[in-house]
Parts: C-alpha cells; sequence; structure tokens
C-alpha cells in the first residue's frame, strides 16, 4: 500500500479525554476514532490490525476442531426468560423492543441462543461434543465507558460454547482450548500467562483467564518463577510456613498504645517489625446477627474470596460495623486480638505460625506482647486467609511467586449444565435415555487484544506491534523521491520485490519531509523500516532500522531483501 | 473437511413457512436456522457461503482503490438529527435509548457516520477522492419479515461512501464503482443485470441497480437483445413508434356500449383490438382541486413514475375519485375519452400515434369510433406515460426490449451534497475557500446474494452453487470406506491431493446408506462429486458427476485428479 493512496491521520496532541496509553496511541496513530462514548470507528490502519487477530483466533479455532458459526445480534427475551437471565441480568444489557413492541435484547453472550439451536439440532449423543464459535460484534451498556477499547460499548469478541455428553468430554475439550488459547497469544506475540481464575457467581468447575501482562493492567496475577502456575491473585493458595512453629520464649504482658488504630502505628511505637504482629478482623457470621474473628499477620491483607467461601462466614462478605464490635468484643477496631475472644476465631496459616507476636488486648489503647497461641488463646480453627505476596512459595511446590498486572483477554469455562438444565437441552444416550448435555463456553476480546497489545508493548515514540499483529510488516521510506530518479527506482523495485514475496508492505510515498514520515511511522508502530536516500544509495548501501533499535544501521543495496526477509523470520 | 467432523444438519421436509425457493433450500440444506422472525443463524456451510461472498465483494473493492473502515452499528441520534432523518425515516429504524435514556438507533445505512468522520479528518481536496467501505451486519425493523434472507431483520451488507471535491471526480469513481460490481458479481458466476434505476426519493442525480435475474424476483428489468442497456420496468424510455401518424379514415361515430367497464369488455363488445382503443385515466393536477386526463393505448399501463415527474401533476401520484370525475367530466369511469374535455389533456406517444381509434364520450355507456387526434380533438401534449413492454423498441435505438424478473443485489448512487451540505462536511478548495464535499454511495446485500444465487440456480434436488461461492467445490463419496481398505485408502490419497492443490473438497465419510449420501450432497448443492466404490475401483476406475450433470461417468483413477482440476478451471 502507498500512504498516498492512503488514509495515515496521525495527531501530534494527546486527546484529552484518553487515560490509559493504548487508547491515547490508537486515537495518535490513527487506528481508531470516537463517535459517541464507547463508540468507535476503526479507520483502516487499525481495522487491518483487528482482522490479523481475527484470522490467527479464527485458524487456531479451526484447527483445535471448532465450527464457526454466525448468530443473531438481536436476541428474543423468551429465551433469556427461560434462562432465568433476563431478570438477573443488570442493565449493561440492552433491552429494546421492536416495532411490534416485543422484548429483545442486543447480545453481549450467547449462551442462550447456542443452547436453543443445539437442543433443536442435536438429537444423539452419537452427534457429540459438538463445540461451536463466532466472530461477533457484541454490544453492552457499560454505565461508564472508558480506556477506549478496554471497556467500550461495542467491541469484537470471539465467543465458542461446547456441548458434551458427559463432564470427561468436556474435561478433554476444555483442555484442547487451553491448548488453543495459548497457541493464539504465542502467536500474536504477547507476553501472556493462562491463570486459574474463580468461577464464583458463574457457577462452573473449572475456570482459566488468559491475561496479557501489562503494568496498566486491572487485576493482579501470581505466577511462579520456575512453574507454568499462574492464578489471579484472589485465587491463589497461601501455603502454610515450612517447618514447626517456634516454642515460646517471652511472657504475656499488656502495652498502652493510647490512639495507635493501624500495625504501622502499632510498629513504629513499640519498634517493631509488623510481621510479628496480628490484626484481627471481625466479620458476619452465616447465622444472622453472630460475628466471627479473622486473624491474619500484620503485614498480610485479607483474600475477601477465600474468607467467603469458608464455612460460618457469610457470604458474599460483610465487614462488621465498629458499634456492633465493640458491644460483643469490649474493644474497638484497633485493639483487638485473638486473646480470651467469646466469638469463634479462624486463624490464618501465617498467623497461626506465629511465636511471641503482638495483639490488641481487646480493651481500647492497650496491645498484649508476648502472645503465644495454644498457651493464652486458643487455635481451634487454621486456613487459608491472606492474598498472596510476592516471594511466597508458588502453591504448587515449585519456586517463589511473583506478582505482575494483567489484562484478561480470555476465559475458558467450564459451565456445566447449568444453560442445558434450565433449557432443558438433551439428547438420547446409548440406552435410550434423555440425558442433560454438559457445556463449555470461551471466550476472547478481540478488539480488547489489539489495546492491551499496545499496553504492553509501545515506548515514547508510539507503538511497537509484535510483527503478527502489525497493520504492515515493513515500511520503506523514499526521502525526496519525487526529485531524485534513482531513489525513486529504488523504491519501487524494492516495494516490488518485498509484495511479490507475499510481505505486508507500506511505501511512504507522501510529499513530507523525512522527520514527519519517521515520527508517523514510528507512532504507527511498524516494525521494519528501510529508509533510502540519495547519498547512501550513491554508495550502494540503504539504511534499516527496527523499531526497537536505538539507531538505525546500512546495509548493502543487494543484501538488504535477504537480511530483511530473515528478520521477519521466512 | 470430513462431514463426520461436520455439523451436516439436513432436512427432508420442506419447512411450511418458507414461502420462496432459497428460504426452503437454505433450511433443508441446514445453512441456516431461524431464531425468530426475520432473524437467522448462519450454521457452518451457510456461514462459508456467506464468506465467500464477503471475501469477493472485499477483494474488488480494495482492487478499486476502496479503504476498509468498521463504523459502530449502534449510532447516536444526534447525527441523524443533523441531516434531518430522524424524523424523516420509517420505523424500520429501530430506534433504542441507553441506560441513560439517551437515544440512539441500529443503523440500517451509515451517511451520517461516514460523513461525521470525514468531516473531522478530512481538511483539504488534495486528500481527495476518498471511498470508505465496511461490511457489516445491519439492523432493519422490518414490519413483516419474510422470504427468509431476501427481507430479513438482520443481514450482512457492503456499503461505501465516497467524498469528492466535485461532481466531475464523482462520476469518475461512480464509473470505478460500477466495473467493480460488475466484476464481483462476474467472479461469483450469476447472471445479472446493471440497470437504470429512478433516483427519487432519495434526491440524487444518477443510480444504478445491480439485479440477479430469477422468476421469482420482485422487479421487473427490460434490457435489450442487443446492447447492454438495462433498466427497471419503471425508469425504461417507451420510444414514440416509428414513422408518420396514419391519416384519417373513418368519421367519428356514436356506439352504445351499455354496462362495458373495461378495455377488454370493450374490444370484445366491438371485436376489435384492444390496440386500436385508447383509455383515459384522470389523476389529481399539482395545483390543489385541479385534475389531468392520461390517455394511453387501450392495451399499455399507465407507468406512475413517469407520470409524476410530469409537471402540472402532483406528485405523488393520485388517482382521481370516480365522483369527482363524473363532476368535472359529466361521466364515470369507463367512459371517459379525450373528446371535448374541459381539463388539460396529456397523451402518451404510442397512442398519439393512433388514426381511427375507439374511446369513451365522456357519456355513461357511449364510446365513439374512427376518431382522430386534432380533427375531432386537440393534441396539445405527448408525453412518455407508459410502461414499455417486450418487443418495444430498446430507448438506446438497439434491438429490442426484453422484460425478466430480478432480485435487487447491489446499487450505486450519486449522491450530491445531500448530507454534506446538512452536515457542513466542506474541505479547502486550491484558493483556500471551503466547499460543500460531493458524496456517493454503494451498497451491496452480501447475506441477500447467497439467496438470490439460489433462486437463480437449483432444480428439484436442491441447490446448485456457481463454484465461486460453493460451501466445498468438490465432495468426495466412498462408498462402504468402513468396510472396504481399498476404498478408504484410496479416498484419503484422493482428499490429500485435493487439498494440498488447495481445491475446498469435503470426504463423506459417514456411515450412511450411499442415497442419503448422494441426496444430503445434491441438496447442498457441491458442484462436483466422485465416488469411490469397490467394485469400480476393481478395475480402476472411479466415478464422477457434476452437479448439473443427468448421469455420472466413469474416469480412470489415475486421471481422475486432472480430470476434475480441468474442470474446476485450476
Amino acid at each position: 500500500m502507498r500512504t498516498s493512496e492512503y488514509l495515515i491521520t496521525t495527531l501530534k496532541e494527546t486527546p484529552s479525554d484518553a487515560e490509559v496509553i493504548s487508547h491515547q496511541l490508537m486515537l495518535r496513530a490513527g487506528l481508531i476514532r470516537k463517535l459517541a462514548s464507547g463508540l468507535y470507528t476503526w479507520l483502516p490502519l487499525g481495522l487491518k490490525v483487528l482482522r490479523k487477530v481475527e484470522n490467527v483466533v479464527r485458524e487456531e479455532m479451526v484447527a483445535a476442531g471448532a465450527l464457526e458459526v454466525s448468530m443473531p445480534v438481536v436476541q428474543p427475551a423468551e429465551l433469556w426468560q427461560e434462562s432465568g437471565r433476563w431478570e438477573q441480568y443488570g442493565p449493561e444489557l440492552l433491552r429494546i423492543q421492536d416495532r411490534h413492541e416485543r422484548d429483545f435484547c442486543l447480545g453481549p453472550t450467547h449462551e442462550e441462543v447456542v443452547t436453543e439451536l443445539v437442543r433443536n439440532e442435536i438429537k444423539s449423543y452419537k452427534q457429540l461434543p459438538l463445540n461451536l464459535f463466532q466472530i461477533q460484534t457484541k454490544v453492552r451498556d457499560e454505565i461508564r465507558p472508558r480506556f477506549g477499547l478496554m471497556r467500550s460499548r461495542e467491541f469484537l469478541m470471539k465467543d465458542a460454547y461446547s456441548f458434551h455428553r458427559d463432564h470427561a468430554s468436556l474435561e478433554a475439550t476444555y483442555q484442547v482450548m487451553h491448548g488453543a488459547y495459548s497457541a493464539i497469544f504465542t502467536r500474536l506475540g504477547l507476553d501472556f500467562r493462562p491463570v486459574i481464575a474463580d468461577t464464583g457467581s458463574i457457577g462452573g468447575s473449572a475456570s482459566h483467564e488468559f491475561h496479557v501482562l501489562a503494568n496498566s493492567g486491572e487485576d493482579d496475577i501470581a505466577f511462579s518463577d520456575s512453574s507454568d502456575y499462574a492464578a489471579n491473585v484472589e485465587m491463589a493458595e497461601a501455603l502454610a510456613p515450612a517447618g514447626e512453629r517456634p516454642a515460646p520464649a517471652a511472657t504475656m504482658s499488656d502495652v498502652a498504645t493510647p490512639g495507635v488504630k493501624t500495625i504501622d502505628d502499632l510498629a513504629a511505637l513499640l519498634d517493631i517489625d509488623p510481621a510479628t504482629t496480628v490484626k484481627t478482623l471481625v466479620v458476619a457470621g452465616d447465622e444472622p446477627g453472630t460475628l466471627v474473628a479473622l486473624v491474619l499477620r500484620g503485614d498480610h491483607s485479607l483474600n475477601e474470596i477465600k474468607a467467603e467461601k469458608l464455612a460460618g462466614v457469610a457470604s458474599p462478605l460483610q465487614m462488621a460495623e465498629e458499634a456492633a464490635v465493640r458491644k460483643a468484643l469490649g474493644a474497638g477496631f484497633g485493639s483487638l486480638g485473638p486473646v480470651g475472644l467469646s466469638i469463634p476465631v479462624i486463624v490464618d496459616r501465617s498467623a497461626a505460625h506465629l511465636a511471641d507476636f503482638v495483639c490488641g488486648a481487646n480493651r481500647d489503647d492497650v496491645h498484649l506482647r508476648g502472645v503465644n497461641w495454644e498457651r493464652d488463646c486458643p487455635l481451634a480453627r487454621v486456613e487459608d486467609l491472606r492474598e498472596v505476596v510476592e516471594g511466597d512459595p508458588s502453591p504448587d511446590g515449585q519456586g517463589t511467586l511473583q506478582i505482575k498486572r494483567g489484562i484478561e483477554v480470555g476465559h475458558i469455562f467450564q459451565l456445566g449444565t447449568k444453560y442445558s438444565e434450565a433449557m432443558h437441552a438433551t439428547v438420547l444416550d446409548e440406552n435410550g435415555k434423555q440425558v442433560t448435555m454438559t457445556m463449555g463456553c470461551y471466550g476472547i476480546g478481540v478488539s480488547r487484544i489489539v489495546a492491551s497489545a499496545i499496553e504492553q508493548n509501545h515506548d515514547d515514540k508510539g507503538i511497537i506491534w509484535p510483527t503478527a499483529m502489525a497493520p504492515y510488516e515493513l515500511v520503506i521510506v523514499p526521502l525526496n523521491m519525487q526529485k531524485s530518479e534513482a531513489v525513486a527506482e529504488c523504491t519501487e523495485a524494492l516495494y516490488r520485490q518485498f509484495r511479490e514475496a507475499g510481505v505486508d508492505v507500506m511505501m511512504d510515498d507522501r510529499n513530507e519531509r523525512p522527520g514527519v514520515k519517521f515520527a508517523d511511522m514510528e507512532l504507527i508502530g511498524i516494525p521494519h523500516r528501510i529508509v533510502i536516500g540519495d547519498r547512501a544509495l550513491a554508495e550502494g548501501q540503504l539504511e534499516y532500522k527496527g523499531r526497537r533499535d536505538a539507531e538505525p544501521t546500512l546495509i548493502d543495496r543487494d543484501a538488504i531483501f535477504a537480511a530483511v526477509m530473515e528478520k521477519l523470520g521466512r
């Protein structure tokens, strides 16, 4: 493509309403334009990236045995009523009425539609397993669309749904999808992690999220430095410290701590390590009006998802009001502790490993030092309560945990029979009996991948595309092409040669200053650049620069084609 | 693709609510399934056809210099208010509100959105012309969706919009698009005609529709048997008959015609050719309360679009009420004629060429015979009023007209400045002056092409795909593959050979009776079939059958690959 026949509309200024780097760079590089809040038009350069991602996703899904279909965007309310989601789903579900005042919605997801299709088409277990996918524009009525394509109202999704006669078959397809997703993100050249995810509210049995690692990510990912273990921090198990708990050495005594409300205050006042203290949080029990104390090491944070899954604890987790705590325990927040407590106590594994620790005395402005489990207070129940931190041992026993931020771009999920049961999707088994199908679902945010790739790969000049996603793999920039016949001739010859070799090459033949062209192509993020100028050409040389290179290098005219093809891995 | 790993869901019975053949066959062949009225899911086989059409459309648009973009489906009401269409557009425009009660619509077309984009991005005439296209799901709230994909509520459209500094540039791009459309439908293997279309309500200056010819078409297309002239019947000019009007021979006289109301009655009663009579229709004039008489030959039909474009005639055309006619002219319908009329008379070119004709006497139950223009009644105004009929001379002077039915699958349109003026889309010209851009728009109904190809190409066994659109070009049907090692071996070898040659080949390895497989593949419409059976194979032969062939032929095993490749044109 010649830029003179293309639409290059780069911006010098960063648009004021773009908060994250991917949104800023997509606007500045002319990949997208905003139509209205959360609604974007893909310009030719941006659409080319989106299509490359889409094609990789499609190819790997087909290679994994999935069949592509295309379901309507507009979905009848009746199906959502049948599954129960018409009432459950929040206002992100854009509900509409047609001219006959019949209810429909714009589908953010297609479990109901695909279940309706499959229950009508598939009659026998012999036709299973079946994995159907589509790549489609989805609509979600976000309350506050932001971050460009990270949280927009229209976006491109790959959604797949698999149907099985039993859980073992689901498990097998789930593993195949796990592999396909890894292949997709690897081919796209992204640094990613498949992480164990919470199945919480959707109620399935297993789930992995695929995260692109980037500092701007919304989620914390914990992963081992020596195995492929990775989990959302919410889900990562904190192991009990190794070895025996040390024996008590100190005796328990009061210490006055006037005005101390936090662990930091306490550690500063007593000049001790917060890791030698415990903190006591009070939450609602699962019986109305009851309270439960949760005890963690002073330097650790409560993991609410772990806590609310415990027997005896109300779910979702409710922190107790201070007034109720004072009434039940005789002291307020900041002075609580496990000694002499009259409510059930659950102790975190790390806190349970302490000896001679400091805690609140359950009297305002007083703490206890030299406290020991079992000698000074019972240790009836020990659980995993805390969030993991960097340096914790990996739960799989291999290496230690690192924590990085990630952007969720994919999610695979063992749905089980949630939809097939509600919608009576059955097949006949070997014995002629109706059995409910088991389902899995597998999503990829195709447009989100584009934004997350930029979050992961950029510098102060602009985007740095992985080659597989770049709108063009190579740009040839002639200098003064309009005046120099030698430059024009060399440019056209090389352009033709790369095109014939199947390289996605752009020729920047605009009549602009070199600085403008260089800046534009670096902003747009083309991975490889050849500059053709009169002076070097006279000596039989051209200038090559990779997008991440600090400086260009000179390469012989006769060697440049082979050199760039090698860099492109062809 | 092996059918055992695919989704083949053919139906024996024709679904009762499918009225047209394409809808019936798409359901029976398992290309689509209905989700709700006017909403269809594309199954894998159907989607494969749709994607092939989409790719041909995309490739030809790109080859013609258009740039692909992707605009949101959800569009803000403000833009439609700016163009004036928020009020003008009927209830097919699906209007919605988001959770903040802001108005949006689901775009059936994108003139407003693209004009908003271009007015912001394009500042100088140097950036023009610009032709942007997208291939996108559109939503139209049809009052009565029917005929499957012919008139559905969701459909796939290619829409393009071009921007120009002047009309000459628009004209040039319009011709390029005309050529691209012809290339698209030719590549798809369809019998089509580009026809001159009415620009009526949209108010542009030139327009062509592209019709796929098929007996079930909704439009009548008139085209020359010896040139490339073609027009919607509404638009085809009826030339004046050649030569001079014959001289009067008879004298004018009354004839009693009691109870005669129609030309057929009159011709039967008097035993004359309807082509020797004239009929007089009365319509509203363009001044309130006025009437105008339109006179046509008895065997011709009024073309309302031609009539309402004439000066003096109300537009849209309103036929007069009989009571008003009787009050003004003294007689009712069936007895009117041009003699002694007190209202303006417009005479069709063919009627104006008659001598000694029969017409109503403007007295109930009386007609006149031997009437002649200028002698018995004035011939003040002659116009083209009638619809053309088969055998009329072609308006371009070459050959005679044929009339066939067509299905509109494309439309190109010189919009002019309708949207750019309303929305103030301007560029700076050479002199630094703001000039309003001139626009063209170009649509193709991508999903409609699939249905129209079936309307044009089918028989009592099913669909007959043109090869370019076929879901698979070739099917290999092994007989008794499960038991015969020779059949299995030959099948796998040929399947591999065709795949490696880039042929889109299907292997029907289902454990079904041969008759079931043959019927399914003929219903689905695969253009080429190879049958591999034990008996023929023992003699080194395979059976080949083209989808349109009456009988299969035997071809040597060693020659079959080359023979089929030749039939595929490779």
